[in-house]
């Protein structure tokens, strides 16, 4: 069921709401998008990276001269070649970063820290003898123990991976080394006295595994390092400009010596932001006078890129018998992987975003283990959190006896309402989104089977601002090129070129959207964190409104009339009796002077919000723990749709993805600590055979930070699934499930366990 | 000798006038330049062009069937496959183009008008298989008479090629069938009055053959026509815009949906404006749904290319006794090629432009006749028209007993003198290069030798305007990204980006320029006209002041001022006892908002205007008629040299062409009228084992029409060498030459008869 948002705004719009073919469509499903596989030099080499073995040594030698000596091997590389990073800070775009800390993510320094870890290249004339060079180099390797779960991490007397890291160890301020790279902690209100006066409290602990963002496009990269010192790069990357700066910063070169061509992406999900085989390219092009390709294969995707965290999580919740939330204490342990920095921040944030909670307490922690270092993966951190708060809700809503969506309406965020950690939201949806819920078929149809339950949650996601920009050319036919730094993951190409035919009164197809490199178009932030349509659709509305004046100007010069006394109005350009339409104004712009061509940019401190309300139904098979998902809808306050189709499409596959997070999906290790599903054949992604159509309900409370009222969509729907689907396999069989997946023998054991 | 330049101005710059390395330096001479051959796309498949044999004929059929069943054919395009442009005009930028007469020069409709006039196309899986199906397509030609003088052409009873065209003759009205496409006539003052009161008069004719500009690098293009109806094209081409516009018009589609990427370009000197591949290519990729790559042969070049026109060319000139001209009257009569619209019309404005001439009349005539469609040849119709003149120039002064250098003086056009065609010139700098050649070295050293001669000419052309666009955005490196849409023909990259680095206090090094695709940049006319250093190089003066102005406003806000009280002085921004550099505020500006963009767009309607003279020493073997240039100075007002060596360069390959013309270079047509040195075997272009080093003399008298008074450079320098070249004959044999090329049998042939 895909039908019309329920709108809270009265504006009419011409184009936005449409459903337009998308820009790229053609290319895409003739085979003529440009992906980095499809980037080929005539003189171009291969690279390919050897891996460590083991999830924690120290390396005590690298012998490379074997794999030198083999014919067609044109470049090996080592940590030798990298320049020295040591101490060495930059601003990435989000506060300060660590280069060394990046760099030998990219490339293992003294020790290796997991399995998959990169520890030397080579550069040879195909992919065969550069797999045959790696069998000739020799790591002498020093193991060492390994830890991989986050409570034996922050252990006293874990293994420890950087034995420069100093910090508070469980709150305990101290001088002893530990794995706990961050503290967080948030708090309101007066929480233990709050507790005390409740009258009912649940408390409850979780853990989740860690989950992959299962792109289908592995990572890929080609760069060429020209004799000029000019660096340039293809490759796959959620943020052209991000990669750019990581590339100059680890290689320790100006950023305007970097270009980085974006070429089409098969997928991102926030795992491809942080650069892996760019500056490893780079350096085998410098040192072989090549261009070099690198192209990960799914193994080294698995074990090598960034998942999101494996979590532990305790959660606590106090109300009043009426239903009233009086308080609520949380701790979230991440997973940072083997570099500090991971998504606990955002964990913290949102844990209690979605209610109003005037006493609340967060701690968080950010560790560092014997695993890769852990990414962004859609709506980073909120889907572990929202698995824990949103159960604990449900608990407690059954505690009091009451329906858990009128539970939920009861004490919904809403405007005014203070998060944990500061903000007060402005105008929100969540609460027109449960009432969606409330009123969809969905939820009124009952349901019907055995072993049959049906599950709600809720769930939150910002959209952050930051920084984009766009130039816009007209051309005399009466469309308009528009030039963007933001690269297309989910159709944002038209989301954004939408936004600019809106405001200049033409069609979505007049307007010829393109991303171009890092050259050619103003600084540009991630496309990440449910920004792009919001964001760059801004400047996209801000460049039509720098035409429209423009276009006034030369309408004037037409009528010989002051450009004051020409408005813009329904599309088109009026004075007195006379008007031209856009198209008609552009085709007379020859005779009126020089090309118009408009720019804008925007720097967005402000960061908007977005919830939704997943309903889910499941039936489970007693016999086996396996679930099977009958029914689905996802609920969400797009703001405006600005193409519902792609809402539509965010909010399925971000369920989609959350219901593979509650089902199936995690990282199963081996005891020697190395992965032992590093594939898509036994990492199971649900396909479209495992599920039922996503139904999606659409809301549109407009964004009081958008002329057009645009939230961002991507994220939020991966976050409510997992508790969702929990809750409904505790209506189905009475078993509440704390820990993520939900797989089969999980299930099946914790059925078992409450029959015997 | 590349001295400094003799400056007319007291301006100091500090990257202008500079050497820096250019841009595209290192990709040029390591290979890493991208060349529309380079261009590559796994599907790819090959055309080749099946060309007239004749050079007259009705095509009374054509029969592709064998070569569509060709294996490995995969599509076969003739007349048939182009839309219907009868009658559609179109303004491609510069006045109404007959589109039927531009596709029919692409592809032959009903008749073939000169041999290797293009019949058909087929793509093949390779060029082999290609010229294997050309051989089996079947075309019946009705041969018919064909004329290739022009003089021949514009006989009453001379074969017509075009049935339809009906003009006025020889100035006589009348209705019927001509070759004449079109008669100029630019008259003023009492030219016959004038004549009577002069002392001396002299008349001579003369002719020229056709020569072509002999570009390194042959037509080509790939063209992509996709699914959606989206058209992408790379080539070589003088214009991206204009190949979009002649490709959009030829195939009557939108011009968005057409994009062209400039590929850099071996070589264009006006020959690479109008297409020939590109719609063909098109019409091939539609019909086969794969990417279409065609190259020309060296032979098609010179047989289906457009060359510069042969001529023929009457001068008479009328001076009193001490040197001061009166009158000239000139009938110049030139090849059009198989279409109308050649170069008459610049011949006319540009034959008496070197001189104040009170009383002047110009009758000029465009003649269609069998040989290929001319273009544009670097100053186009200008170079004939000077042998003509300034030969009558020579011989003027030599009658009166003035040395041809006081004489020029004398007479010589300044500011305030009104040219034939109507405009008055600003401030121009013909004078001060007679001084500077007047006080050169060459001039003041004696010839010493036997058989030697010294010859002087001038020359002139003008600077267009027209349209230009370029962005520009800031890098936080302290760089500038300039993105232009001039296509780099001769180094303009640099000297545009050191005309924005001169604006903005930064070095040439830190712009960082790119010529991108007409999706990318707004509309930006040819590179041609000598236009491109002074018009978009005005353009990135413009963002330059752009730029200045946002970064003021930052600056402001750092300094927490009002944006009114920071100035921009050499180089940094100044605020009471605070400054920023430039690269020290670019530093800054994350922080102070969103990216800095800059954009600049010009329209200009005024031309500007370029004269140079020219010093020739020549040593002629009267037993061979083979002519040795010994010395060479080519002399020009550049305005101001923003980069003196590529000013050097453009004179140096002016003169060279020039030399060309005068002694080697022509069509040599056989009695079937076909060329006989379809080669560069055959077809001699100088080497440099030929000539002597081109001595150069840069004169800058600004040009008051631009900021930092930038001339045009590039066309000039091909005007006046085959006068001078002739003139220096003239004194080392005595025998004045009226034909050119003077290549050694002629020069043989008439050193003869005068000895005779």
């Amino acid at each position: 069921m895909q039908g019309s948002p329920i709108s809270y705004s009265d504006k009419k719009y011409q184009v936005l709401g449409t459903r337009p073919i998308r820009h790229d469509g053609t290319d895409k499903v003739t085979g003529r998008a440009i992906y980095t596989n499809d980037v080929h030099f005539p003189d171009m080499v291969h690279g390919k990276i050897l891996r460590s073995p083991v999830a924690h040594a120290r390396i005590k030698s690298i012998d490379t001269s074997a794999a030198e000596a083999l014919d067609g091997v044109v470049a090996v590389v080592t940590v030798k070649d990298w320049p020295d990073l040591k101490d060495k800070m930059a601003d990435l775009g989000e506060g300060a970063v660590n280069l060394a800390e990046l760099g030998a993510n990219c490339m293992a320094h003294d020790k290796v820290l997991y399995k998959g870890h990169a520890v030397a290249a080579v550069a040879a004339r195909n992919v065969h003898i550069a797999e045959e060079a790696l069998a000739l180099i020799r790591v002498e390797y020093e193991e060492l123990p390994s830890v991989l779960w986050v409570q034996d991490a922050m252990h006293e007397n874990a293994p420890i991976l950087h034995p420069n890291l100093r910090t508070d160890h469980m709150g305990k301020p101290g001088d002893h080394p530990t794995n706990i790279a961050k503290h967080l902690h948030f708090e309101t209100g007066d929480v233990d006295a709050a507790f005390k006066s409740a009258d009912v409290v649940v408390e409850r602990e979780f853990k989740t595994a860690t989950v992959h963002q299962g792109y289908i496009e592995p990572h890929n990269s080609v760069a060429l390092w020209n004799e000029d010192g000019k660096l340039k790069i293809w490759t796959a990357t959620q943020g052209s400009f991000t990669c750019r700066h990581q590339v100059a910063e680890l290689l320790q070169i100006p950023i305007s010596n970097v270009t980085v061509t974006p070429c089409e992406i098969g997928g991102g999900f926030g795992g491809k932001i942080a650069v892996y085989l760019e500056p490893v390219a780079a350096l085998l092009s410098r040192k072989s006078g090549r261009p070099v390709k690198m192209v990960m294969q799914r193994d080294e995707v698995f074990e090598a890129t960034g998942p999101t965290p494996g979590s532990y999580m305790k959660v606590k919740l106090g109300a009043t018998r009426e239903g009233k939330l009086l308080a609520g204490d949380a701790t979230l342990a991440y997973d940072a992987g083997a570099y500090p920095d991971g998504v606990i921040g955002p964990g913290c944030m949102c844990v209690f975003s979605c209610v109003e909670l005037p006493n609340a307490r967060v701690h968080g922690y950010d560790v560092c283990l014997n695993k890769p270092k852990t990414q962004a993966y859609r709506a980073p951190g909120a889907t572990q959190a929202a698995f824990a708060f949103e159960s604990v809700m449900n608990e407690l809503a059954e505690s009091l006896g009451i329906c858990p969506l009128e539970f939920r309406l009861k004490n919904a965020a809403k405007e005014g309402t203070r998060r944990v950690d500061g903000p007060v939201y402005p105008r929100v949806g969540l609460i027109e989104c449960l009432e969606a819920a409330k009123n969809s078929p969905h939820w009124n149809t009952p349901l019907e089977g055995p072993n049959q339950g049906r599950g709600i949650a809720a769930g939150f996601w910002f959209n952050i601002g930051l920084k984009s920009s766009v130039t816009a050319t007209v051309n005399h036919d009466g469309t308009v090129n528009l030039l963007e730094g933001s690269t297309d993951i989910g159709g944002t190409r038209t989301s954004i070129a939408m936004q600019l035919a809106e405001t200049l009164g033409i069609s979505a197809e007049a307007v010829h959207p393109k991303v171009v490199d890092t050259d050619s178009v103003g600084y540009t932030d991630v496309t990440g964190g449910s920004r792009t349509t919001f964001a760059t659709g801004l400047a996209a509305y801000e460049v039509g409104l720098d035409l429209r004046k423009q276009l006034c100007q030369r309408a004037a010069i037409l009528w010989e009339c002051d450009p004051s006394e020409v408005t813009f109005k329904e599309g088109t350009f009026v004075h007195q009796d006379k008007s031209l339409t856009f198209q008609q104004l552009a085709a007379q712009l020859p005779e009126t002077g020089e090309p118009v061509v408009g720019r804008a940019s925007i720097s967005k401190d402000v960061s908007t919000n977005g919830f939704g309300v997943h309903l889910c139904d499941v039936e489970v098979d007693p016999e086996t723990g396996k679930v099977r998902v009958l029914r689905y809808t996802a609920i969400q306050d797009a703001g405006k749709a600005i193409h519902p189709s792609y809402v539509e499409g965010q909010l399925q596959g971000g369920a989609v993805q959350g219901i593979g997070w509650a089902l199936n999906e995690e990282y199963y290790y081996r005891d020697n600590a190395t992965m032992a599903n590093a594939s898509f054949l036994d990492y199971r992604i649900p396909t479209c055979y495992d599920l039922p159509m996503i139904d999606t309900i659409i809301v549109e409370v407009p964004n009081p930070d958008h002329p057009y009222g645009v939230r961002g969509v991507g994220e939020t729907p991966i976050v409510a699934p997992p508790a969702a689907v929990a809750a409904a396999i505790y209506e189905a069989t009475g078993v509440r499930m704390f820990e993520l997946p939900m797989s089969p023998p999980k299930l099946w054991k914790a059925i078992s366990e409450k029959n015997a």
